[in-house]
């Protein structure tokens, strides 16, 4: 039989909960396909802090690495948001981000015919929708150096960050977006802001000289403002959009909401070759940890993906996938139109991103 | 009787024709009210790319600067998207934007209740919508220095721009937003991105500390992802938004596309005491220029911004605003919701923000 090692990061909030079903759906799918899964749970994000006061100890980078592949609830909390920066619990994702080198984030976001009154869009605006947000993870301005506080030349009290791209970074996210467009409908847009940013400038120019090797792939190019309307305006228009680190950060949030489905929705975090990072797009949603609502469809959708994109395990993962879309044939619904948990509650996820002061 | 000097800069596509009415608009709610305007038209954008060389002649700002209100109608256009950065029209508004020193940007969208159908959110998430975004102009990314092309250290091709505020430029677009606040509804959301970047961590904590001068308008923040996505789920939660360029770039037209009324929305630039630049949202829309089917509404309404923010012509501004409500009340519309031009043409400004390769 086949085995793996996974590593867990239940995390903060709900992470823990969310984390435990989609270890038993994994198992469950496991045994049907003859594959074997050793788990291996470390700290991570506030829990990490709390226990070690780091949120992401040594210990869990090392292990993480030497794994097939990682699965990650969520991270945060009210309890440690105003940390200094080193000490918060997003601090250790961007490091666990960075130590992976997992520079490929895949975001999908699709109107599943039976949840489509969950959107605040028209229904025959938001039904069909089926995106595919390819992030840049590992670069930009989460990254870029300098960065930090200081004073200008005339003394004024600055705070500063470098947007920086290289070319090999474009690069190798453009060549991840158009294998992924190509297996899609064979569409991509890439989302700068070529018009003001120098940083922007050269990632069209690369993403132009990578799309020669993908002639089968339409290729368009928008800026990130008009992005940002259009996901309201026409959603479908859109099938692949490639961007960078912040942007991606918007406009997949922007994307998944308008799917109306947050607590549905998986991510992959991929490197060149090493381990992935999957894990949900929601946030902890502190407010109900512990109460079994939190809908766990989404980290059950990462562990599919983390079975396709991860592991190549194709089958155990459309197992998965046709389980989640069996139970939501079969009716089982949250007051606002997604997943009950195993105990029957109610489930609102994505509730919490993080605290208004 | 008052006179004022007022420069029109109607620039490319569809600019010359929404500029045209709305002169003509000031003319007569200045004939009402016993105010006199000079007009004085000057090149730029592509326009004065074509006749100059440069998208911003030096006569143009001179003129801007010495009157007493600039009104702008749109540059750009497919004809000049490969332009080099100087030579491009954007560079033009950017160097006005920073000649003027227009550092408070307001864009305000709000659903009419005549309009509200126009928006792709169901009825009941758009109706009532009524906010106003309060965008940070001329610092942050768009103008951060060091910016441009290079190498790294291990000699990668690389471009880079820097994201960087001072407190005082922080502390001066906190107080026209907190003032903004208090003349709406007394609710203030700062939207940054303080849980990654030091230039939004300095942010957020001048934001806090000007917010001791204004005890009577609530405050709260908010990361810009979690910003996109509410801004989908429930526009209504907001009042008045203050963030930085690129962020207010995003998400003013991210809102401006929730109202369903792009060709309906104004914006108003302002410096601390010249004079401010005042435009309507959309783009140039080259693809229907000269066809008389652009709504001139947004350019109006720029104008009564120009009154209003402006003069201080706060009675002029109104009558104009409620000739417009009038204009919709009497059933002018257009094939999508918007105004019908003068020759009864059809409607369609802002589906040109710039070209798809
Ligand atoms: C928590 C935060 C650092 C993170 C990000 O900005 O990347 C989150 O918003 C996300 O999108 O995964
Ligand atoms: C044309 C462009 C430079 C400009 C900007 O990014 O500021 C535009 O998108 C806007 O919002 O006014």
């Amino acid at each position: 039989a086949k085995s793996y090692n996974i590593t867990l990061l239940p995390g903060d909030g709900i992470g823990p909960e969310v984390i435990s079903v989609a270890k038993n759906v994994l198992n469950l799918a496991g045994s049907i396909e003859g594959i074997e899964f050793k788990f291996n749970e470390k700290l991570m994000g506030g829990a990490a802090l709390d226990a070690t006061g780091v949120p992401l100890p040594e210990e869990t980078l090392t292990a993480a690495k030497q794994s097939d592949a990682v699965l990650l609830g969520a991270i945060g909390g009210y309890k440690w948001d105003k940390n200094e920066k080193h000490l918060k619990p997003e601090t250790g994702l961007l490091q666990l981000r960075e130590g992976l080198k997992v520079f490929a984030n895949l975001r999908p976001a699709s109107v599943l015919p039976q949840l489509v009154d969950a959107s605040t869009l028209k229904k025959e605006v938001a039904e069909g929708v089926d995106l595919m947000v390819v992030r840049e993870l590992t670069g930009g301005i989460y990254f870029g150096k300098p960065r930090g506080f200081g004073t200008d030349e005339n003394g004024n009290e600055i705070g500063f960050n470098t947007e920086v791209y290289a070319a090999y970074e474009i690069d190798r996210i453009a060549r991840i977006a158009f294998e992924t467009a190509r297996k899609r409908s064979g569409k991509l847009c890439s989302v700068d802001k070529a018009n003001v940013l120098e940083a922007s400038m050269l990632w069209r120019k690369r993403v132009i000289a990578i799309a020669a090797e993908y002639p089968d792939v339409e290729l368009s190019h928008m800026y990130v403002d008009n992005a940002a309307m259009q996901l309201v305006r026409n959603p479908k228009q859109f099938d692949t959009i490639v961007t960078n680190n912040i942007f991606g950060d918007i406009l997949s949030d922007e994307a998944s909401m308008i799917t109306g489905s947050i607590g549905m929705l998986p991510s992959a975090s991929l490197s060149s070759s090493g381990p992935g990072l999957f894990e949900p797009i929601h946030g902890s949603a502190p407010d109900i940890a512990g109460q079994d609502k939190a809908n766990p469809l989404a980290t059950i959708l990462s562990a599919a993906m983390l079975l396709k994109y991860g592991l190549g395990e194709v089958a155990a993962a459309e197992r998965i996938e046709l389980a989640v879309l069996d139970a939501l044939n079969r009716g089982f619904r949250t007051e606002i139109g997604w997943m009950q948990g195993d105990g029957g509650g109610s489930v609102e996820v994505g509730g919490y991103k993080e605290s208004c002061i």
